[in-house]
């Protein structure tokens, strides 16, 4: 892409932060000319993920401002490229944490286009093949190359569901029968007990506040909450679960979680702490396993999307005009959210 | 198994350690008598594994004195009960690291016992059925559940191997042209290269120590030897590995090793250093695994060993007289080994 195709037109509005302190604002800037291979999508919905405010803070010291955060984004086509055949005008589509990738390597070929081997190309703070900074989904429109766009978006969808789909479909915990922990309960982890109920899996949920008990029960469909500070509940469960998500945030041991599970069982960890640390012992002895992951990859996202739609399983959220982001990034921060922010970019963003 | 069928007839010969310090001196004990499903064998050979440092010396504080140590045993089937019909006397055969199970939870069923549910009765310093404690390898002969018997032993094969190879085919590392990195050039280390380069990879072998670089290439046949230290060759190395199997048991980075792995890549970790310490990112960005392992079960092993004999695959050993056995534990400790002593129990233990 040269920089000639860059078209100067100031068309696309937007919010932005434009320093640490992460406070967005209105602003208009350009997007490229679309390419033969590109599908431009005119924003309609996009979520409000955690990475937004790591990245407006400016959190990992890499921000590149003025910064449009936003990748869990859902819209319509408004144009596409030439050579684009499996999109149309007026498709409802996805974009997620790229918007696109080699397109060759193994990982690409695998419709793991997240895990290219190059480097995929971010929704947004990335730095595009002309040298322009990618904006994301806060914004009126996008352009995204043809291979990384899922279709069959309701507007009540998200893209937190992969997070933890992608995993559990990875560490087979679509095992009916097989027992469940979710660690936190958040815009991941009520994901992960709405995957696990609808899998058949015998569901706990672990969390630092008792006060989630009824909505993780009643709400959620969990079978079973345990108060994770409480020892005797904990020890009780001890060699018991098959899988863990763990969708926790903050710190906490994870000796204690991995103490829960049966021999070869699996934590995934899909939150993000400040540290990992553990007895090598947790993992040896019952040949256990840890294993990250952020997101998935444009194929998965599809094969969940038709999952969540056949099993009509959707992700709670509160709907938002862009006005309130800055409010939501603070909620957010607070953790005072069940569960996902969604902005309502079409009916607010003028 | 109750107490009237202890044979107090004192008629196994063993050297046992009878406090902390470990130093293990010649030891005349009774075993049980033969149980209906019980194969009674004559110990030819035992080989020398870190655990039997580790619990002569009281290192996890459970030691239970005197303690005859010993749990990669191979021997002849000298006496079956009345219940067992796959073993004959006069079988070549091998016994592991436990000796029973309760043969009926999923991991048993599964020829996993050494993750029994209810937990498997280790070869020696476990509590038996009876109350008496187990006593390993280093002695003329032992009692065996027949479900927990390999067979088809020659004399100079090993244990050694299954730590490894049973994590290296859990993790689908047989896959021809893929990269093994193997950190530690140990008992274990040298067979994950063995099978490494049976199974078709492209093998380097990282090591702490310079010295180890012409052994690794041109007796072990890795492909590539790397100073762990060298921080330009490690470098080089970012993203570049499928697997890894971690032998090392000092302490050392595992953000370092992490980040030698692809997307998807999987360390397996079968060394046992003091702690496990990472950043999440180390997982979380390329959807990485930590897994543990220490031995495998017995279907695992027979396998091992059926491969091992097709391959031509066999640890590099030294063999030693029982009453050099002190003397080798101190070798052990010093790293002063290539790679694995084997006990001639048969000619040594009279």
């Amino acid at each position: 892409m040269s920089s000639k195709n860059i078209a100067a037109n100031g068309d696309c509005l937007g919010w932005a932060a434009r320093d640490p302190s992460g406070v967005l604002s209105p602003y208009t800037f350009s997007r490229r000319a679309l390419g033969t291979e590109d599908v431009s999508v005119r924003i309609t919905h996009c979520g409000v993920c955690y990475a937004d405010v790591v990245w407006t803070r400016n959190k990992h010291g890499d921000a590149l401002y003025p910064l449009v955060p936003g990748h869990e984004i859902v819209g319509v086509v408004k144009a596409v490229g030439s050579s684009v055949h499996h999109f149309k005008v007026g498709d409802h589509v996805g974009v997620g944490t790229y918007v696109d990738s080699c397109r060759d390597c193994q990982f690409c070929n695998d419709g793991l286009e997240v895990y290219c081997e190059k480097g995929a190309l971010y929704t947004f703070n990335s730095v595009d093949a002309d040298g322009t900074v990618t904006k994301g989904g806060y914004s009126s429109y996008i352009l995204v190359h043809n291979r990384q766009l899922s279709i069959g978006f309701s507007s009540t969808s998200s893209f937190a569901g992969i997070t933890v789909y992608s995993p559990m479909m990875r560490h087979e915990m679509n095992q009916p029968g097989k027992s469940l922990g979710v660690v936190g309960l958040g815009g991941l982890g009520h994901m992960a007990v709405k995957f696990g109920k609808a899998f058949g899996l015998n569901v706990t949920v672990f969390s630092t506040s008792p006060s989630k008990k009824e909505e993780a029960l009643s709400l959620l469909g969990a079978d079973k909450f345990v108060v994770s500070s409480d020892h005797d509940q904990m020890k009780a469960l001890a060699n018991t679960l098959d899988f863990i998500v763990d969708a926790a945030s903050g710190d906490h041991s994870f000796d204690l979680y991995m103490s829960l599970l049966k021999s070869t069982g699996v934590l995934a960890l899909v939150g993000f702490p400040s540290e990992i640390k553990l007895s090598p012992a947790s993992l040896l002895l019952g040949m256990k396993t840890i294993s990250g992951s952020t997101v998935g990859g444009t194929k998965e996202i599809q094969e969940m999307l038709d999952f969540c739609a056949a099993k009509a399983i959707y992700p709670n959220i509160e709907v938002i005009p862009i006005q309130y982001a800055n409010e939501a990034l603070e909620r957010l921060i607070k953790k005072d959210i069940k569960y996902r922010f969604v902005i309502d970019i079409e009916n607010s963003l003028t």
